[in-house]
């Protein structure tokens, strides 16, 4: 941490926060300037609260040099962390694919989804049964009975599920279904959950809040790695601007410099991101093309009555074609989109 | 909800899309302008999902025309909303004053800076026992430690207390000792603790997200305001912006359009919405001169050793200060801050 | 300058990089932590280009010590700047109020708000005869016929005038008729306009870029400052967010903020800020009460035909009492609203 | 236009709102709702401006239809604008690659960038001449000796030259060297300098303001289309929002929903748009595969020595491997990149 003074500091405010820093078990260390002074406070490499050095008389700023997370950073753990989930093998050189509804809606919808998707080449199927919608009058998702309806859809098609946990409360039953459980913009500083998740020792995927920095993705996800669970992927799924064309903004910066920041896998969510169907397949192959290590996709059979992100998703040979343009781009990069599941024997699916 | 079609759009497409309004129990009112068609779908008031609209072909942008919050609009409740609140009124002519630190740490730190506060003339104690911290490495709170000392500055000055939930679970344990639950900004859309306060019946104060609009904040009360608990108060404490001079960006414009938009209570917290004690009262006369209903403001006795955001806390002298300015503003926009609570005798204070 | 090295970083890299802070003229200054090694690159207080040593290998970041305006800074100059321009005095204790419609628009109009807003309490008369407008097809101002029209205004009620310049070829026209010249908020950075503006020796009132920083207003201003033009008044303006309930967001942070930072006076348009006029005088009253030297605040005598902006726009009437307002804030922070011009004989008026 | 009123508007301001929108040439037609009302103002596509009707007593909020671009819109011309620029052609299928300096810093700096990017594959030089930066004390460029300069380049390689022009005075120098002219963000609403360029009749490159709507973008191409200049680029080169990690961020989504909303030629600068070298490939590759027409790269021999901008700039070998990625990119969407200029006679070279 660096400590700025202000240009005219005094003698005497410089020795008061040497001496602060010095309390605190650091060592201080000066440059003195033309114009000011910075005091360097060295430490063990744990993190120190800067809070408690900017309400000293005569200091301008703290500047902090060691990066607040540890076991989420590249420089902690330098190769790629890959790992199983079920089948699916996240974060190598393989490109996932999840995809599937915004929400669980009917038996119907969701295993038809289910073999639309598994049949274009998805890896995993997504579904709301739990969803945070903004008013209180639109629909919450089927709750438990849709998390039934994701476990006979894992039946069917042997797809992982990958389902969004909005309270620890939900844990319990979210944990006996999904393979990935989800943890939604909204909740990604939702401090209780990520703790309970943590323990679960369950994989996760975190989204990055609606206007989180990078920095708070990766400390959010340090609190789930602090329980040692290993298992998260991290999903950039647009942020917000004051651009009103689009839903949100892809940020697309996000995908190189997370993958440069931290060994976790880190996937785009084009859906979300920028909310409009017609334009999904592009962001898609520009995630990839970036460097993604997956793509999480919203797929419905029938937007016309889709009960929530309608204008999202889109229709599933629609999204076959993404599928097929997304292996072309996963090539360009030298990478490979993973392999379609074998096909089902027609028993299978009827 | 006004339809608004692509002006290549054809015959056939606004024919499809004025069936789909009437199937789903609307009125559809056709407007053909030159460059293109608008449909109106006219319902009885009840909120529709735009999503349902957005996939039609030839379709190129829905615009809501009710506002989605019912119960929380100005509209539904025209006069303001007063409530009591332990001996604390709020809502009406007289400002009310919050103040406190940011965590509870000592029994020393809270029972001195509750004296300290309600000799200044706060009305309430703020102070969190549950702290949600970027950090896993960071101070969280005293827990239910903390509760009980809040209790006990209670006991000894008759403040109510104003604290912080950030999960169900915790639920029990804050109704015991809060008079005003707090969530955090970081929970705003936390919907489970939303549903969860809102049955509790319990006086909130909701902070906006860093990154809310003012609609969603007015969601999220009316999240609450379903349950049929009408004790809510809006606070402000600054959205995230481009700018790094200062930790947020007050959005004073939310005071008096939030004043506009609900009858509900609004306040503001320049602490964490300018994010730098020396600052903080420039703000607090800000906020009560564009309307404000209150303040809380973070006021610590010893800076040096505050566990959390010390850089933003007031010394009690300072806001004594802080008091003594924002009466004088109150006065100038026609309103006054709420009487100081009696003194106490000596035998209570030792 | 401080150069934070990557945590992995080799002997010779640091090595490098001291000796290229060296061959820049500048002393290095190392400090070695546990994690990471920082190089103080000290100087003689001249601005150093960052850029020079960002690509050095094993650099992870840069932090500038030294803020890069020095003729705006307060450090430079600790009194308040305070200067007349023409009758009135701006930058001292007492609050200027200039006011005036968007643009002018007619003889009638003009003459009309001036003499309406002198009588209300204004010190100076603001309208635009050149306009910059989003689009080319809006009403681009009255141009040189526009100049005409102010300097009869100015004639007739004494008022100075506050005008925007909006290329360096209108400059010797608008010389001619404004006493402040305005640089509106999308040429903040116009730097070929700045130096024409700077080498004028005349006044002028800078508004902040919709997302520029503080930081970068000042640094604008700098570039005035530079020819010696001492004469610059800053204006906060709002800036954009993602917040769509309002035009902008006014940044009321910046008020104090600026004023600690600079001795410049800091004035505020609550109209551009918030955009709508029932709001405006909430924020005028709120940027007196943060501290600010003076307000903009767009009149028309009859919003109903403004060609520009009326949305915004209050009228003369509702000016008054806004005038009225801010006088008993100014008063509630100890200064004071500069005193009415002195009433005009009724032969003058008319 | 539709004016939404409030839902307490009386049937009074109702009638007071049709009588203004026909007084203003426009049909009226109303949407009795069971909330509110709506009054739709039908004219004949020509742009009304809706500040007119916002002041109304009653009204609610104006929403406006018709989008306010013509000339740039896909719907006004839907085939896509391809247009040659000396040898270069653009806007089809073939992407264009520009690179070179952000500065023109020395003869031997520009002459040896020039030939390395014409080696790698590049279409044309960049190079700033004039430079627009935050600073007064930065280096502002070389002026018109830097002009010459580039002169020289094109006369040594044939590539022809995009070059910043910052204001209407240095257009008649800039038009002898140019064959692109560029805007560059701080002057995308410079519309004296918009004005002038379409005056011009010269090729230009339109960069995106850093806090601009697509829409705004467009309407700035609307300025210079509107004086039937019809060759207009324009650039994505990042925006501003709240994350640090990134100098900008780049928006992603303008790409394809430009491309949706205009026939012009959309371009993407990833080397301001992410502003770090390291990662600016990653972001080129995103670009084409979200469907840009070309790219816009700084390339610099010798970062060490940058006057400017030297931590995002490539070096000529990382350039090459860029452009090598790239081609693969193209492919991949079914596009390639312009065949690279045939190779120069060693006599040539030297």
């Amino acid at each position: 941490m660096m400590i700025i003074m202000r240009s005219n500091a005094t003698d005497k405010q410089i020795e008061d926060v040497v001496r602060t820093v010095q309390a605190n078990g650091l060592r201080a260390h000066l440059s003195r300037g033309i114009e000011r002074t910075v005091i360097g406070a060295i430490g063990d490499g744990r993190p120190v609260d800067k809070d408690q050095f900017m309400y000293l008389s005569g200091v301008d700023r703290i500047v902090p040099i060691s990066r607040p997370f540890k076991l989420a950073s590249r420089e902690f753990s330098p190769p790629d962390s890959v790992f199983p989930i079920d089948g699916m093998k996240i974060g190598g050189d393989k490109i996932v694919i999840i995809a599937g509804p915004c929400s669980v809606e009917s038996r119907q919808q969701i295993i038809e989804t289910a073999h639309a998707v598994r049949e274009a080449g998805a890896h995993a199927l997504r579904g709301g049964a739990f969803k945070p919608r903004t008013s209180p009058y639109s629909f919450q998702g089927m709750g438990e009975d849709g998390l039934a309806l994701l476990a006979e859809a894992r039946q069917a098609t042997g797809l992982p599920i990958v389902t969004e946990l909005m309270s620890q409360e939900q844990l319990p039953l979210v944990l006996q279904v999904a393979d990935v459980m989800q943890v939604g913009a909204r909740n990604m500083q939702n401090y209780s959950l990520l703790h309970a998740i943590g323990s679960s020792q369950h994989p996760v995927l975190l989204k990055r809040g609606m206007s989180a920095t990078m920095e708070e993705l990766l400390m959010s996800a340090e609190y789930i790695l602090s329980h040692d669970n290993q298992r998260v992927i991290l999903c950039e799924r647009g942020i917000r601007t004051f651009e009103t064309a689009t839903r949100n903004t892809t940020d697309i910066n996000a995908i190189p410099v997370l993958k440069s920041l931290t060994h976790l896998p880190v996937i785009l969510d084009p859906s979300h991101s920028i909310g409009n169907w017609e334009f999904v397949t592009a962001i898609a192959r520009a995630g990839v093309a970036a460097g993604a290590d997956g793509l999480i996709i919203e797929v419905h059979p029938n937007q016309a009555e889709a009960l929530s992100d309608g204008g999202q998703s889109l229709k599933p040979e629609r999204f076959a074609e993404l599928v097929t343009q997304v292996r072309l781009i996963a090539e360009a990069v030298g990478r490979s989109v993973a392999p379609a599941l074998p096909q089902l024997s027609q028993a299978a699916i009827s």
